[in-house]
């Protein structure tokens, strides 16, 4: 079986989570071989969290979780790319549907767009 | 000025380039400072390669150059996401539109869409 090649970003391929129906980019974040293996076998997206150093089903605690719909590789093979269906209607965990909710204008990012919910309400 | 995180990926953020129009994802690069800063000031995408160690103006060979028309942080700031206009209709180096022309089907990557270019023709 072919995968993506975990060595060139030793042991983690960023993967990019595009709305499969809207095409808006959600988020990117980071997936070891065992997140690719896993997301492979249930067609839920688990990633790798660098900063909690453990695999992650994304949507655990909000229920958020990302149904993989496709799944495509770049020409490099170090870049995953899903296209899910992302179930709350929220990718971020700041409550914006996108984690890319912030939008360069003058020199500064402002925030654009509205949350979809509140965070206090789904991470207790 | 704000800028993006580029301390957590050593003087690096992942930046994917979406195009502004049909929302496909036409490839993930990276950025450093200098990068960063160039692209701001000419609105042109500018990445530094990895491989070759060195500041990159995509399509500096191939004339594809991305005409950046909005630029977005993600709520980690470690991420940037260009929606640009790519001119010459494709972004990737073998000549297929998307860099992510390569989808998992029943254990095998294959390659789907059609060469928009012959790299033959372009890289002399």
């Amino acid at each position: 079986m072919q995968e993506p090649n975990f060595d060139k970003g030793e042991g983690l391929v960023p993967t990019v989570a595009q709305d499969e129906e809207t095409g808006e980019i959600l988020m990117l974040a980071y997936m070891n071989r065992e997140a690719w293996l896993k997301t492979l076998a249930t067609g839920k997206a688990y990633y790798w969290s660098r900063s909690r150093q453990s695999l992650w089903l994304k949507g655990e605690t909000s229920g958020h979780v990302q149904l993989v719909r496709e799944v495509r590789l770049d020409c490099d093979g170090d870049t995953v790319l899903l296209k899910v269906k992302q179930l709350g209607d929220a990718a971020c965990h700041t409550g914006y549907r996108s984690c890319f909710y912030r939008k360069w204008v003058d020199g500064d990012f402002v925030a654009v767009g509205e949350r979809v919910f509140d965070p206090k309400d789904v991470y207790k």
